[in-house]
C-alpha cells in the first residue's frame, strides 16, 4: 500500500515508517501531474498542492481511499473533484493551533502596545513621543496592555485553548463564545445569545470562527455597535465572519479602538481596497498559520487507525 | 510625619493609610514649587516630576529623609541636588517588570512575525503576500517564531524572570547572561566571558542592562559579529549598552536579522538620525515601562521599614 507525502513542507519519513504493509513516497505537490508509478496509491497527504495537481489526482488515482490534508480547512481538496463516496478526507485541524495562537498574541500586543502607530512615525523619521515615557496606567476606556484586559474569544476550539494560557500569563481575563456553553480549559464559554451582555464588557474580541455559511458576517454592524469605543477586534479565523463594510465604518467613525485582521473576505485583499487605509487597522496577509506543526504525529495516528479499520481523526 | 505622593499617576492613598504617625498629602509633581505647608515633609514619593519641581524640593525641604522614586532608574532624583548625606533614595525597581516583559514579548513577536514589514506594505496599499500563506517551518537560519528559538537574555534580573515564563510558554529556550552565573528561575545564567560561545547559538538577544558606565557599548562590533546572520537584537534596558554605530552597520550590511530598540543613546532619537531608516529596525519610543504597577505595595513595605528603622528595599 502506497502513501504519498508532499514536498511542500519538510516531513520526516522516518517518523512515519514502521508499518510493514505501507511504503512511503515523496511527490511533487506543485507539479501538474503525479508520476505513473504512484497513481495506484491508496493514501495521499496534501499541503499547498497546486489546483492542477489535485485535479489530476482526483481523476487518475483509482485506488485512493484516504486523503490526509495538513490544512485546517482543506477547501482545495474538497473542490478538486475527488470521489467522496470512496475517499475519506481528514483535515490538519490541530496542526496550526500553536502558530495561530502565537500570531494572535502578537497581533494583540501590536494593538495594545501600538507598534503599528510607532512604525508610521518611524517611517516619517519622527519620534512617537506620545507613545513613550510616563504613560497612564490601565485607564478606563483604553486597551494598552493585556493585564486585566477582558479578552473574548469567539470560536472557542483548540486554537483558543492554546491561546488562553498565553493571555492569562499576561494577566488577561479570558471568556469564550461557542456553539455549546460550558467551562473549557478553565474558561467560561457562552453561547452566541449572550453576546449582547459580553460584547460591552470586552476590551479585545478575538474571532476564530470557521468559514462556513453559518458564520457569515457573524460580526455585523449591530454587534460592532455593542463593543466599547476602545475595543479591538482581532480576526484569525475566516474573513467572511466579519462584515468588512461595517467594520470599516466603525473604524472610520472611531466607534471601536481598532482591528487586526489576518483574514479577509477576499484574499489577497485587492489593490485599492479601502481597508488598506482604514484608521487603526493592522493588516496581516493570512500569515497566522501556514506552518503545520508535528504533522508526522497526526499522519501516524491516522495511519494506524486506517490500517486497523478504525475511525480517523479530523474526518470531514 | 508627612508623606507627599505625586499626582502624576493614580495612587490610592487608602492603600497606604494605617500608619498613625504618618499623614498623606497629594502634591503636583509637575509644578515648579511645592506648597509651603508641605515643605516640612520627611518622605517624598516621586514619579515623572518636572526637573524644576525636584530642584525646588532639593533646596527647600529641610526635614526630608527619604525619597521613594517609582522609576527603576531615578536619574532625575539623583541629578536634582538632594543632600544625599541625610536623604535615602529608593528606586521603583520591580514596579516595571511586568510591563517591560509584556513590551519585550511584543517586540519579539513583531520581529518574528514581521508585523513591521507587513505595515510597510499596508501603507503602500500592497498585499505582503510573501509573508503569508504556506510558509517554511522553522528553517535553519531564520527567526520566524519563538517556538524552539534560542533566546539569550543579557541582564538577567527581575524583568528577565518575569519574561522567561512567557517565552517558554511559546516554546522558546531561554538562557541568561549576568554578573553571577547560576540557575535562576529555572534558567541557566552565564557570565559575560561565555558570550563567545553563547552569541553564535542565539536567535534573539534580549538586552536588559542598566545604564551605568560598566555596560557602555556592551554590545559592540565584535560581539555583534558573533551573532548569526538571522539573529535579532531587542534592547529594553538602556540605550548606552549598545554601540548604535556598530548596530547600524550590521543592519545595513545584513549581518544580523534585525533590531527592536526601545531605548537609545540619545532620547528622543534626534530627527534625521540614521537609525530611523535602518533596515529591519523596529523603533519604540522608550515605551516598555512608564507605568509603575502596584506602587502602593512597595511604598507600604518601605514605609513600615522606615518607621521601624530597618533597611529599605531598593536603596541606591
Amino acid at each position: 500500500m502506497k502513501l504519498l507525502y508532499p514536498n511542500t513542507l519538510k516531513l520526516d519519513p522516518s517518523a512515519i515508517a514502521g508499518f510493514p504493509t505501507v511504503t512511503l513516497h515523496l511527490y511533487d505537490a506543485r507539479a501538474p501531474t503525479i508520476p505513473d508509478e504512484l497513481l495506484d496509491a491508496e493514501i495521499l497527504v496534501t499541503w499547498a498542492n497546486s489546483p492542477a495537481n489535485l485535479k489530476f489526482a482526483a481523476q487518475n488515482m483509482p485506488n485512493l481511499r484516504w486523503i490526509q490534508s495538513l490544512a485546517a480547512g482543506p477547501n482545495d481538496v474538497l473542490n478538486a473533484g475527488f470521489d467522496r463516496s470512496r475517499i475519506t478526507v481528514t483535515t490538519g485541524s490541530g496542526l496550526h493551533d500553536r502558530t495561530v495562537a502565537e500570531h494572535t498574541l502578537g497581533l494583540l500586543l501590536n494593538a495594545a502596545r501600538r507598534f503599528y502607530e510607532m512604525r508610521d512615525y518611524q517611517l516619517q523619521g519622527k519620534w512617537p513621543g506620545h507613545l513613550g515615557g510616563p504613560q497612564p496606567d490601565r485607564e478606563k476606556g483604553t486597551f494598552r496592555t493585556l493585564r486585566d484586559a477582558n479578552v473574548l474569544v469567539w470560536g472557542f476550539g483548540n486554537i483558543a485553548k492554546c491561546l488562553t494560557p498565553l493571555l492569562t500569563a499576561l494577566g488577561a481575563r479570558v471568556r469564550g463564545v461557542a456553539r455549546r456553553a460550558g467551562v473549557r480549559a478553565g474558561v467560561e464559554v457562552f453561547t452566541e445569545d449572550k453576546l449582547p451582555d459580553l460584547l460591552p464588557e470586552t476590551d479585545a474580541l478575538v474571532m476564530i470562527l470557521p468559514g462556513d455559511p453559518s458564520t457569515r458576517h457573524a460580526l455585523n454592524k449591530e454587534r460592532l455597535a455593542l463593543l466599547p469605543k476602545h475595543a479591538w477586534v482581532v480576526n484569525v479565523g475566516r474573513g467572511t465572519s466579519v462584515d468588512e463594510d461595517a467594520l470599516f465604518e466603525a473604524l472610520e467613525k472611531g466607534e471601536i479602538g481598532g482591528a487586526a485582521l489576518d483574514v479577509f473576505e477576499t484574499e489577497p485583499l485587492p489593490e485599492g481596497d479601502k481597508l488598506y487605509k482604514a484608521p487603526n487597522l493592522i493588516l496581516s496577509p493570512h500569515a497566522a498559520g501556514g506552518r503545520p506543526q508535528d504533522s508526522e504525529e497526526l499522519i501516524v495516528y491516522n495511519l494506524r487507525r486506517f490500517l486497523a479499520g478504525q475511525d480517523l481523526r479530523n474526518i470531514i
